[in-house]
């Protein structure tokens, strides 16, 4: 799916977001500028904040607002990866690791041939 | 970069999971069946707790164990999703909504042109 | 100790911040009246908030930042109990309660006899 | 009122338990010692639990379950104190701190001529 390629597009604007903090003049026009410019203290802060609201919209069970919050959950996450030097690659990665000690790779090669997702 | 798939075929296993879980004698098969079973507090309770050992691995500046907390924050929040009948899809779709809002299309297709990320 | 006396003197004050709520000319005096105001979500970001503030005054092993932040975290707790009708005393209730199921008050009552705290 | 007093003695039985730990023959008997044993973040882990479920008890509206909850994160807020060599009373100074600051003794003081809390 073609829209997978939000988070490679979203990578690379928080990369260079990250480059434009050091100019002090850019910092101001950006939020994730002024957020790295924070610090890590700043950054958990807001992923902590996105966790809660997450858990309240679930508990709401309001779906649309559900998806809000995640969002904003896996944006502030990257944030803080890229605050380390980190980023998306890494978190796939990651998790692809997982589906070979899990097996979830051949399960879900096995479904691929004739269930639909 | 095709290790993108790894989200798709993650939210094909998720979507599988909730069905196995109609049937009760697969559930202790699976660590994702279970949590689907034990319902909405456990499952926020998990990105709670995510989110936290995220925190504290950004503290502790430690990139490798980070990273492992991030996949783990973006997984429970995927199964939380699909306990609402949602998915990445909807993830994805929010965040490039969001691209046309803040103009972060523009900027990243103008420095895709010449500037590194 | 005397100083306990400082739950009791916020307790009240926390209920007599919920009724000046209802007055809504005298709502924009008070940071708690506000807090009421906004409702249960805005107290539980709060709560979840200083939750993190905690855990990252722990990480950097800076007490009296944790003390400041533990703090926080039982006042925005006891301003989420008055929002239900609750309060102090039954925190301390429940702290009570406890006592006889763990054995602490027989273990407390042994230790006071002879033992330092 | 006397139930105060809980709070100082579960700060004796914290500290107690510490000391304890340092023996690590009992270090299995009890609960507070295990946490204390496992360091840090085991115990700022708890404490991300007991607020995350803090919150789903008042998404849920169930008081009696919030009361419970908000003495699981006051109990392992003072374990996470203790882990640091601090306690209930620099809590209490810290809330009393703030009562000089923000005026709240003197209308503390006035309500307490007349209005009921």
């Amino acid at each position: 799916v073609s829209s997978l390629d939000v988070l490679q597009r979203l990578q690379h604007t928080l990369r260079e977001r990250k480059t434009a903090q050091a100019d002090s003049s850019l910092v101001a026009s950006s939020y994730v500028a002024n957020l790295y410019a924070k610090g890590t203290d700043a950054i958990c802060k807001k992923v902590a904040e996105e966790a809660a609201e997450t858990i309240m919209a679930a508990k709401d069970g309001d779906r649309e607002h559900l998806v809000k919050e995640v969002a904003d959950v896996w944006f502030h996450t990257l944030v803080l990866l890229n605050h380390f030097e980190g980023g998306v690659s890494d978190v796939l990665a990651e998790l692809e690791r997982r589906e070979g000690v899990s097996g979830i790779t051949e399960k879900a090669a096995r479904s691929a041939t004739g269930e639909s997702s």
